[in-house]
């Protein structure tokens, strides 16, 4: 058995602890928290919830460290510290900042000995993952990635900060024209308003400027200005009714061209479409914490991304029945 | 220079020739044939054509060899022959024999310290990888491979045989309403029939029964008496002018459940839309020998799958520009 912690219980962590009950070579030990731990209640009868700071008393119970904070001031912070002691796991998504958090990572963890895999999920994860594929297959190509339709945790913060909002939800949906066009590998030059439209759900306050929130939302610089956007105004109970959901999910499409004279066009299509989108993400990294797991066994350290790590460590199968079941 | 050598040239051997042009960072140095050299015209000037018998004079100017012949009689005699010397990768495409060629492969390889990929393409290659991957992040659901629209070599050499025919060709094409349930996350139960239809275009000869050939094709014993089949009857010229292309392409599709009760509904699909069947089969080999190279030059050995690959190894860039500009 895989022992496994989860550090932060947010909707991660509980996609997490979710996850671990379908692997059947995984256990859940322990989960930790920064809140008092008494005030958090888990799903698993049984597994000790304790204060993040007793962490380092897990050392040699705890195999793989699934961290489940968020990217702009936890995972910083964390999956360097925790990789002194543990074989760890995050999904930092800032992809900006993904070359320093790998190299502060990387220092911890080949000191440690212990692997650590970070930026795992699904972008970046498994879309990165296409995107590599697909580009190694076609060099003659070009790649497009489109989100949605789902909801953006940033988009809709930002709707709820606008006055006379009381709440809001943000909808990243892909331009179908868009789409179409790059399926037919005429590889077109796409804007930012061309690829993706914003759909917004707003409840306002009562008697709040409509007018103005909507024109508000709408020009807002770096979320909204440069898309084509709309704005629905709607009761709380509708919001609570039709979008309490988390969905998500997108397409890494590539077209490249092969032959001679490039006379052929080829179209690579990787899609997603989730209902939850923190369930996803915590699947994806239940799956690459069982290949930190053994890649550690086999005496790897450092940090890691999906790049690095051989199909084969994700699956419960052996090797064997890998080959005979699924190439 | 990753130095590349082409075992057979057929329609694969032309496509890997031609792939080899989009890989900067690779050169040919020579096809192999079991024809008379001169008689073989290839496209790239400057390099040789040389008999197959002579390929063990090649030791130590080729650092992978790409083996372009047939699973039935070719590769398994080869792979494991030419595994002896080369660095060697091929598109072994028996799925019920890949245990037993591999395990013939990995005997000579490991013996002789080189790297052997083996059934690299598409199916076997980038399907199995996500059937593989799907698999393993979703493990309480189900996964369903369809192929086509393209042509089946195998299909189309079926029909050839039937007495009257002088020439045809067939086309594999998923059923719609197959991939509509597929999609919802409703995981049918699909029979043959449900899952394809295959299509045949056939130039008979003059005078020969229609019917009596339809209907032979149509009661072909595992070829099409499983499937719902449709008979076109045209011209030579018709045929060549409409059906001379190779294009292929498919789907694999995965759904599955999350969450504490299961109550989430995830659909992962990865779809392939080629126009050359060959050309993108080079191409996916063709990253892989780049693979295969690098394995090798640090010291691994034996025989691999796409399973056994991280993916990395398949690009160009560097770890550092991929996490930068892919991840």
């Amino acid at each position: 058995m895989i022992r496994i912690g989860i550090f932060g219980y947010g909707n991660l962590g509980r996609g997490v602890e979710s996850a671990i009950r379908q692997n059947k070579d995984m256990q859940l030990v322990a989960v930790f928290t920064r809140r008092n731990p008494e005030s958090v209640t888990i799903n698993t009868d049984g597994v000790k919830v304790d204060h993040a700071d007793n962490v380092k008393n897990y050392i040699n119970d705890i195999d793989v460290m699934i961290l489940c904070g968020g990217s702009a001031t936890d995972l910083p912070v964390q999956t360097p510290e925790l990789a002194k002691y543990f074989n760890v796991i995050d999904s930092f998504d800032t992809h900006a900042k993904i070359p320093q958090h790998f190299s502060n990572v990387n220092a911890t963890a080949a000191e440690s000995g212990k692997v650590a895999i970070i930026s795992c999920g699904w972008d970046p994860g498994m879309f990165s993952l296409n995107r590599l594929y697909a580009s190694a297959i076609l060099p003659n190509g070009k790649d497009y990635t489109f989100w949605g339709k789902g909801v953006s945790q940033g988009h809709s913060d930002a709707i709820r900060r606008v006055e006379g909002v009381l709440d809001g939800k943000q909808y990243t949906i892909p331009v179908e024209d868009a789409l179409t066009a790059v399926r037919s590998g005429a590889n077109p030059d796409l804007t930012t308003r061309q690829k993706h439209i914003r759909e917004c759900f707003v409840v306002a306050e009562e008697g709040a400027d409509l007018a103005r929130i909507e024109s508000e939302i709408k020009n807002m610089p770096n979320y909204f200005a440069d898309y084509d956007t709309t704005v629905h105004f709607i009761t709380k109970e509708e919001l609570a009714r039709d979008h309490s959901g988390i969905p998500h999910g997108g397409f890494v499409i590539r077209s490249g061209k092969t032959g001679f004279n490039n006379e052929n066009t080829h179209i690579i299509e990787y899609s997603l479409k989730l209902d939850s989108n923190p369930e996803f993400t915590s699947s994806v990294i239940v799956a690459y914490a069982r290949a930190a797991y053994r890649l550690n066994n086999e005496g790897a350290k450092g940090c890691k991304t999906v790049f690095d790590i051989a199909p084969a460590y994700l699956s419960m199968q052996s090797a064997e029945e890998l080959r005979a079941t699924m190439l």
